[in-house]
């Protein structure tokens, strides 16, 4: 094969534009300067559609850990009661932060690869009415699934007086997302997923109900003090030095979106996910999860009886250059996931199919070879009707 | 002029290297790959030399200041006794770093401008014996003053059982730094500084006896836990994502370092110092710190008596996109920094005081044109004989 040719399909980090690369590689200018105090504004204000807010969107330079850790850190003070949703690894990584700031955490553990029960999630707020905040995953990147989480911020205003704080790591900026009209207070993503950028970047959405609770609480951290972000804001600034490079790219994503419209942009991972999901079905290996749950960004595919699915990730990976992602934690030799976000598209899904269907093939295992593919096809072209005469 | 042509001569950040740029465009990987293990590895390997440690050093995806807080926050507890040297403004946040921690902080506050006397420092050494941690500036960067960190260390050896904890982020890379000979106990850097990378990245060397302490005191952050580093250091492997593309362009700064050898960096940093002062002095224009105390990354120079060094800045920016930094909190609007670091050379150093003398001949003062190149000129040809017969 073409040695270097490669085909990054994790759910995150995932592939940069060229468009983006050309941007990060403008030549650096000094952060304390005139120019990236327009950048930075500029950017700033793009980043409220993705997020669906009106209220300011602070941009860190860390991983979505960080910036998970101080949404947590800002809105919580120790020996608060927080109420996590536990759905796969990352929402156990929310728990885990939420244990180390010393919180009173309470899990809702879910079967992984499902969506919270909302009968239990009810139940769940109703019994602890003196939370001071929900935590939840929006897109479970372990499961692939996709939290319903404009019905969950609903039920978190109906029965507590708990601020929703939701991680959109996975998913924001190729899903929608609408902070003000759902109600959430506070929503977290990181730059390497459906943002297209190389990781290092992390945004940061508050709600004005959240910083009234900041405000009291303060923050624990130097770093990750929200306070601190916010007194820089209105001069496009940020109190500590950022990643400008990836800010920079970062405005091109923004113009990319544009250009698609968001709409489009959801649409189109909408399609990925109808495509991927039909071709797998196609081929005879089960799904993790249902239609309903099924996340647009990525899917959680369940290996074949005889398939060890990490075995076929590495022939996938020598042979073609195509990285898929295994299983986390008890999902570990269960599963593999196909990223679809970001800088990819349908002929992507295709691509990446039929090279599934060969690794398959070569593992040993009986597909007919081009039936994902077709399935695929059928799919993009009926939901997609050509706009050419 | 050529409108786009800029000159960085700011202090942090510096301009990339075209190689750095190019090993920044690779595709992306994903950080859980076999590739990124082997590039980290290797990155992780050759930093060491640059730390002069044969510990490791652990590279966060943060600014500079969130690696200063790491090591805070690792290395002490609630309560706990600190000294912190503070001479200038990154002093100053060293010291605001362990006072939101909570610790008894005991500021040695020097003249900016000046390192620290070491009688005094000895004498507080002495007095509080206690101190579980020493926190020095190596090369304050709001000045332009390298502290002479060995014998720093020696006497806090010597009077302490503390850690001798040191923020290098405006130096590591462009001054010697041996961690283990000086029994220095945790370096931290930033990326955008003499490494030559945008910032978002930090380095932080760990020596042995740091790690007894963190291992005892544990971390308050989930983040900057360095035990969750270490624990995936030898895989290869960062707890939380990393910011993958700046690794990249890490491993390429590491190439040209060692290609160009650190004792030949040190010597070009030196001979950029002494270039810039020598073409300063020439003008007249006074210089901030005394030769001993001088650094070999940024030069502070106080304005002439009728020039406003702000107005002067914002001129040679327009007029020829030169980027000057200026004062600091109490030196605001008295002094310009001109930085000579990373991806700079002597005749960079020619170029940026040619662009000082017409700016500064623009802006009404009285100073002959050319007369700091020559004097600049003069310590090149002096310092660094031409090998060329």
């Amino acid at each position: 094969m073409l040695h270097d040719q490669t085909f990054l399909r994790t759910p995150g980090p995932t592939p940069i534009p060229q468009r983006v690369t050309h941007a990060m590689n403008q030549p650096m200018i000094g952060h304390r300067s005139k120019s990236f105090a327009q950048l930075f504004k500029d950017t700033s204000t793009r980043l409220k559609p993705i997020f669906g807010t009106d209220q300011p969107v602070y941009v860190l330079t860390s991983s979505g850990t960080g910036a998970l850790e101080t949404a947590v850190d800002n809105v919580t003070s120790k020996g608060d009661k927080v109420i996590v949703v536990v759905a796969g690894a990352f929402g156990d990584r929310f728990a885990s932060i939420c244990e180390k700031h010393e919180l009173s955490t309470v899990r809702l553990d879910v079967p992984w690869g499902e969506s919270v029960n909302q009968d239990l999630l009810t139940a769940t707020l109703r019994e602890h009415q003196d939370a001071t905040a929900v935590l939840v995953t929006y897109n479970e990147t372990s499961t692939g699934v996709l939290q319903p989480i404009d019905e969950i911020a609903e039920l978190v205003q109906t029965h507590t007086n708990a601020l929703t704080v939701v991680d959109g790591v996975s998913c924001i900026g190729g899903v929608p997302a609408y902070m003000d009209r759902w109600d959430i207070d506070i929503l977290v993503t990181g730059s390497q997923k459906a943002m297209m950028l190389p990781a290092g970047l992390a945004f940061v959405g508050v709600s004005k109900r959240a910083w009234e609770r900041i405000q009291a609480n303060g923050s624990s951290s130097f770093y990750f003090d929200l306070q601190q972000y916010d007194k820089q804001y209105e001069n496009g600034m940020t109190p500590y030095t950022p990643a400008v490079s990836l800010i920079q790219g970062l405005q091109e994503v923004c113009a990319m979106l544009e250009e698609e419209t968001l709409p489009e942009v959801y649409k189109r991972h909408e399609v990925m996910k109808n495509m991927t999901r039909a071709g797998i079905r196609a081929l005879g290996l089960p799904l993790l999860t249902s239609d309903e749950d099924a996340s647009p960004t990525v899917t959680s595919v369940k290996g074949a009886e005889d398939l060890d699915v990490d075995a076929f990730r590495n022939h996938v990976r020598d042979r073609f250059g195509l990285s898929l992602a295994g299983g986390q934690k008890q999902l570990k030799g269960q599963i593999f996931r196909i990223g679809h976000m970001g800088y990819c598209s349908p002929v992507d899904i295709i691509t990446t199919l039929s090279m599934i269907e060969m690794g398959l093939v070569e593992c040993g295992i009986n597909i007919e070879l081009g039936a994902g593919v077709k399935a695929a096809q059928e799919v993009l072209i009926n939901d997609v009707p050509s706009t050419s005469k």
